[in-house]
């Protein structure tokens, strides 16, 4: 199949790198040519488009429109192609209805980093991520194709409509951002000891820290929802003050049984994969072989070496939809698992 | 010098092992009897006491009181002892009136998990963490017996008044776990999609999942100063919203880029060990007694081979504070360090 990417961004140029490891013809433009010129060295595209032109269903399978929702929505009013034609933008409202009559099926991968530009992109930027195909307006045929694509970057898909959608991002990602960034101004204005902040102040704070322009457009797209949803939050939050005031402890237990409850039924966000280390030259090197062959986040590292000698198990912590390829590439290697 | 520990759960238990690791005698006692002999075996206390009673200044140095604010300040009330006696509760103000002319010292160490009891507990918890020394009616010579006692966890002190902590807590620590909750609520209240959750909606609510007894009675013991925290935060969500609706482009960006600029200036959470591993039997083995010496938490883990042989370089990302003990503990088994 053949793919060109509008916008080699982050996403984009991780969306090109996923797809080019699955055998995908991949070109791409993006309007900064430095972003442009690291996502074609990175190997995120094959050949850099000549300029932003869009090209024809007989030059292309698959559109994708990687920029934000604003250079989305503009691109799509003049939109005349008859490839079939998507997008990766967090808002999904505004989108579809510019997209009214074409040839066209909104997405969105609900995967980022703090960090943005194409040196951060990584194939396995989407692996085990949930990855929603809107349905507004969309064949069977072409929501088929999408999801073949989102498959092949190792994704897992969720169709909704664009209205759902919005509601649950609102809640989901953009309360949060602004929740973020409400709690570090309220702590700035309130202590001295910032940097007393622990664990929890960090988590919690951690997504202030991403590009206020692409938040702000975020944001401001879908206000009416985001809008709600913050009636909703401070009035949670007005209830349990008024609860501590009452020394209601009824109250107060719900309140927080109910969110454990809720946070605990969250899926698992990551698994184990053990090797068991043979005392031999070169067995790191097949264990860095298989992680760079299989390019998985590992978000974090247990060694044990075996009392009788040099060998031992190392744990590899990684995202659920990434242990499988990993243990796949690490047998490869001849390296044994011990699980 | 000689430590009592009453109540060997995570924090107690965690304590005992440091203490005893820097070479400190360390005696525990807790109500729960399976927590205490947990933590005897777990060789967080070098013998249990024979029951609850406070001992006096002969036979201890430091009486560490690390129950609940609520035990704490009960067991202040009867307290008649010559030892120092401190307690490590997450909240000042009662405890230091509990305390009015007693020799006494109000601590609090800015570290936990979301797991309790003795079986999660780590000599290296307190590594690199602040652990707050309240000023309220201590003695030069107690204020710096207690500093050179948290020196000993590996955590550094910072010294405040009880209103003080009590305030920067309530921003820093009650507010995020309020937070989480009712972000929670509200999500799982609006959409059907909770498992479209991404990092920051994760990152965001992981405190939730803490225990609920625990966070109740510390939300309550610090209920003034948390209130006045959710009327902060509710209010700059308020005009936060108000200012989407206005299409207020000025206020919103301000907000963000204020907060980005708040979480940059954050300390950094990270520090980063490079091993050079050369290819050799044994080699993995010697990260891994280095890793077990030291007990340092591995956040994260980056392995690159080298392309012309076996080796490589081993990057293990740990905190701040275990950074230098880990060095020390690689160079003492032989290792090579890459920076």
């Amino acid at each position: 199949m053949r793919v060109t990417i509008l916008g080699t961004g982050l996403i984009g140029a991780s969306i090109g790198m996923g797809l080019r490891a699955a055998g995908w013809t991949v070109e791409g433009w993006d309007p900064d040519a430095d972003a442009l010129a690291q996502a074609t060295e990175l190997g995120a595209i094959e050949r850099a488009r000549e300029s932003g032109t869009v090209p024809g269903g007989g030059e292309t399978d698959v559109l994708i429109l990687a920029g934000p929702p604003l250079a989305v929505v503009e691109t799509l009013e003049d939109l005349d192609t008859d490839a079939l034609t998507i997008d990766v933008a967090g808002v999904k409202t505004p989108v579809v209805e510019a997209a009214h009559g074409k040839r066209f099926v909104g997405t969105h991968p609900m995967a980022g980093r703090e960090t943005t530009g194409p040196q951060a992109a990584s194939p396995a930027l989407f692996r085990g991520a949930a990855w929603v195909v809107v349905t507004d307006g969309a064949t069977e045929a072409d929501l088929s194709l999408v999801e073949s694509m989102v498959h092949a970057l190792g994704a897992r898909t969720i169709r909704m409509n664009a209205a759902e959608h919005d509601v649950a991002v609102a809640a989901i990602s953009h309360l949060p951002q602004v929740m973020a960034g409400a709690l570090l101004l309220e702590a700035a204005a309130e202590t001295q000891a910032l940097d007393l902040a622990a664990g929890s102040f960090r988590d919690l704070t951690r997504v202030a820290a991403s590009d206020p322009g692409m938040w702000k457009e975020l944001l401001a797209s879908n206000r009416t929802q985001l809008r709600a949803a913050i009636d909703g939050v401070t009035s949670r939050l007005a209830a349990l003050s008024d609860a501590l005031e009452a020394a209601d402890d009824a109250a107060v237990t719900s309140f927080l049984d109910d969110a454990r409850a809720l946070r605990r039924a969250l899926a698992p966000t990551v698994a184990a994969v053990r090797v068991a280390l043979a005392d031999r030259p070169g067995e790191l090197a097949r264990v860095g072989h298989a992680l760079e062959a299989t390019q998985v986040d590992v978000r974090d590292l247990q060694l044990r070496h075996a009392p009788h000698g040099g060998g031992g198990v190392l744990t590899l912590v990684v995202r659920p939809g990434e242990a499988e390829p990993l243990r796949h590439a690490l047998e490869e290697e001849g390296l044994v698992l011990a699980d």
